[in-house]
């Protein structure tokens, strides 16, 4: 009897926005590899939404198929949903000590306990199932992020993680291109990498560059306070800034609740570095002189209640900005928060501090690859088959015309989707059936994967308000009609003219009094059409009748 | 009897985000000078907000001192508030001949007659009460851009209206650099300039640079249809996708309601030139060849009911995308619209369509002078003192800093701010009485300025949605609580549980049945408790108790 011969299968699931970002499986036969578990922000299609996870019923209706979950990097978009899937699914969890040391911190939050973490290290090799996992290190602005080289029964997988090439990096470990050209030469069935910055031409700036201009600012404001903002999990950066701030005999304070939690995480496991009694508490600052003081505060992306965001409101008591400060905003806006940024240095600069950013001087280095370096990666891997990752369509679109002048032939590449599954082979790559997958909005405690008709009200009622018109029936002579509206702009006459017209409909002889339904149906046409010819609004209209 | 001496005010009034833009006021005894009277577009803290104007009641107060109003240019920010400015003022307004005949269009939509409207050119000068303007010619990304040197009695006070300096702009009407080196010359007492691109250095691109960039993209594209989309105002870039089209034999076809008016008006006045019988109606694309035709578009910022965002999401019968499309975006993104300008590009790509937008090539030219041009403007000009417009406060702070550079000290410059006046004369600038203003938002045909509490609730709204309890207080018994809830997740239990707890709130005895307010109270915490315990959330929550 011949056997059913198994598939290797590369299947992708959640991502609002960007795409093969959150959560990506490798599936064969009985064996399952989870790639990431992360989370992203809601768009602005999904008011009131706390964060956005993805679906993962497939992996619960497969749990006992998953042979491990290994991390690429410890950035929320990837770690941020597994305090999820762990409570669900008690798999063997591999990661660098920083990614593992985040999570682990999340895990405790959401009280998660006896899960197995395992911290690995650049060139190690796992067994998960049929597959073998090497981890290898990259740069990106988060220290302990490896790209992944999984052995297959088709072959060797590559997938990058989100990665750049940085020569001289603060922790002197650069990218392992010794190890990537030396799996290159091996061969690569598959590739999938991160498109983030696909639009961007030559290569990335090192992030020792930023010091450069970070020694600048702090040489030529000594006489100010100095308080930057950076990602809390960027901890080269932090370094930086740290490193920055004690050449100029300055005590830092920590500000702002993810940056004091993960700079004593990383401290903690020797990723950060720094003279315990140079920190000061951000309770204690007053003591310190302006010029003796470096605050490093979140807030980079105009967080409403970001530590940053919340000093340029006056509404942060333990620092009052003033014409004695220079703000740094050491970072770049993630698009569709510039208007929030730029509202944070706005108010900045109308208490008086003088504030320096992106725009005006290099005071960020991405932490994605750039055109020329993800040329590289092809030169070295050379793939077979080429899957872009990590990215919008348009980013992935573009990066298969990088591979493709790279020689990989477009029919050797597929860009991804939500819940895709792509079968691939020594000889072939092709779409297989997709897995009912989607996303789960995180909604105060309301975990759903089904809210378009909540959100749906919510964004009518956001453009528009509502009137609830609550009428009762049979005694409507003594319980007049009551208008209840709220984001909408109702006049005492139009409020009036309503009543009225809401009596003549009830009392009208032509209606059959036992037919609620039409009956609501007429009130709610009738007050939708005054409110738009009154109004020019469409509001929600809801007429409760009360039958007794 | 000694007289009282008259002063020479700036008034500025409205702008959301950007300062000193949409309307500002030279006032001078009985004399106010209007000068522009635009809308802008509202924020993320004003949903349902269709768009929002300056509150000129101070200029309704003043209505006999109003004695010319004179626009810079034509685009909305400038414009998009005189027809109701005019339906309440009949002051002659003076603008360029674009300028005017787009007014004109504004006008007669919302049925304004009888208004004197006179078109003036480059060096025409106007009285208007004690105050001579002079109309100067600066390049815009609209065509018929206006700065004005205004004769007062403390001296000329310049205002470059939104500018660049381009050398070769597309209708060979440079900016009159040799008239505002003369004005310069004669001595300028207050400068007020543009400080839209204060953080970007060097020199602005000229407009017929886009044109290399076009004809290259036409050349590479000679099988495919091609879809341009640019603003409609910005009629110089129109002409030069005319122009390329022309070149390469393919006919046009506008597209998106804006841009056919506006093409039309350019044309009547001669703003615009095409031969008509190259020009196909879009209602008749479908017997052209896909290699004969380019489709001139709206939408380049992602507007929702544009027509590139339509054509997007299939949406657009008349233009239904595919592999066989190329689309350029022409402009670029207005911060805050990034999103939404990135979900077109994505869905286009999506579609097949090739997409070609600034991050990749250079098809746009911002309208807005750069650092060095600004630089230039204070050498040839020498004012006394210096107002930086047009931008947000951070711009205007950068602007001040320039002006510094420049020979200005900072003493000698002010930041405007929604309804400042600040008074000038020969010997000093200052800060006077504020003038009361704020903004009107016009909310389908609501106008209002006060409309914070409706923002709140609708805000409130979609965050959270509402939960409204109606109960009859005197028939509970046969009446049960009804709960109506929307944009928030309650389940069959919770809506049970909450009536429940309600009719035992209502039957309790130490309630003082006649205080409705307690009880309505009462029952608002209670149902809000058991909401943020359970779902985590906090709708609105209103109590209606129903008497009788």
């Amino acid at each position: 009897m011949a056997k059913k011969k198994n598939k290797l299968k590369v299947i992708f699931l959640g991502g609002v926005g960007e795409i093969g970002k959150n959560m990506t499986l490798l599936e064969y036969g009985s064996n399952i590899l989870v790639i990431d578990a992360g989370m992203t922000f809601p768009n602005e299609q999904m008011p009131g939404i706390d964060y956005v996870i993805p679906d993962y019923n497939y992996l619960l209706q497969n749990k006992e198929k998953v042979a491990a979950i290994v991390i690429t990097h410890g950035h929320e978009d990837h770690i941020g949903a597994l305090h999820f899937v762990l409570r669900d699914i008690n798999a063997p969890v591999y990661g660098s000590k920083l990614s593992l040391a985040l999570l682990e911190h999340k895990l405790a939050e959401a009280k998660v306990k006896g899960r197995r973490l395992i911290p690995v290290e650049d060139g190690q090799k796992i067994e998960a199932g049929c597959f073998k996992v090497e981890f290898v290190r990259v740069n990106h602005s988060i220290a302990g992020a490896f790209a992944l080289s999984v052995n297959t029964p088709e072959g060797v997988i590559f997938h990058s993680g989100d990665f750049k090439m940085d020569h001289t990096p603060i922790d002197n470990n650069a990218i392992n291109l010794t190890r990537i050209a030396e799996i290159g030469k091996k061969g690569v069935l598959l590739l999938m990498m991160d498109s983030t910055n696909v639009e961007r031409s030559g290569f990335s700036m090192s992030e020792s560059n930023v010091y450069k201009n970070l020694d600048n600012i702090f040489a030529q404001n000594e006489k100010k306070r100095i308080i930057v903002a950076t990602f809390a999990s960027n901890i080269h950066r932090v370094q930086q800034i740290i490193n920055c701030a004690l050449k100029y005999n300055r005590k830092i304070a920590f500000s702002g609740r993810s940056m004091i939690n993960i700079a004593e995480i990383a401290y903690d496991i020797g990723e950060l570095k720094y003279p315990k009694d140079k920190i000061v508490d951000i309770d204690k600052i007053n003591k310190i002189p302006y010029d003796r003081l470096c605050i490093i505060s979140t807030g980079t992306q105009g967080e409403p209640m970001s530590a940053l965001t919340r000093m340029s409101q006056n509404d942060f008591k333990k620092v009052v900005i003033n014409d004695k400060d220079t703000v740094i905003l050491s970072a770049s806006p993630i698009p569709g928060n510039e208007r929030l940024i730029y509202n944070v240095i706005n108010n900045l600069y109308k208490m008086g501090a003088d504030v320096i950013y992106q725009s005006l001087q290099e005071v960020h280095a991405s932490g994605h690859a750039c055109v020329e370096e993800l040329k590289m990666m092809f030169s070295l891997l050379k793939p077979r088959f080429f899957i872009p990752v990590h990215g919008e369509y348009r980013h992935l679109k573009q990066h298969i015309q990088i591979a493709s002048e790279m020689g990989i032939n477009p029919a050797c590449s597929i860009i991804p989707e939500q819940g895709m599954a792509v079968e691939v082979s020594r000889k072939e790559i092709k779409r297989a059936e997709s897995i009912p997958s989607g996303s789960i909005l995180v909604d105060g405690s309301v975990v759903t994967d089904d809210s378009e008709m909540i959100l749906r009200d919510r964004r009518h009622l956001a453009g528009d308000g509502f009137v609830i018109a609550i009428v009762s029936k049979h005694s409507i002579d003594i319980n007049p009609p009551i208008i209840i509206s709220r984001g909408v702009n109702i006049s005492e006459k139009l409020n009036e003219d309503l009543r009225e017209n809401i009596i003549r409909e009830v009392m009208r002889e032509d209606i059959d009094e036992y037919d609620i339904q039409s009956l609501k149906q007429l009130l709610r046409k009738m007050i939708a059409k005054s409110l738009l010819k009154e109004v020019k609004k469409k509001p929600m209209v809801i007429p409760i009748i009360i039958e007794n």
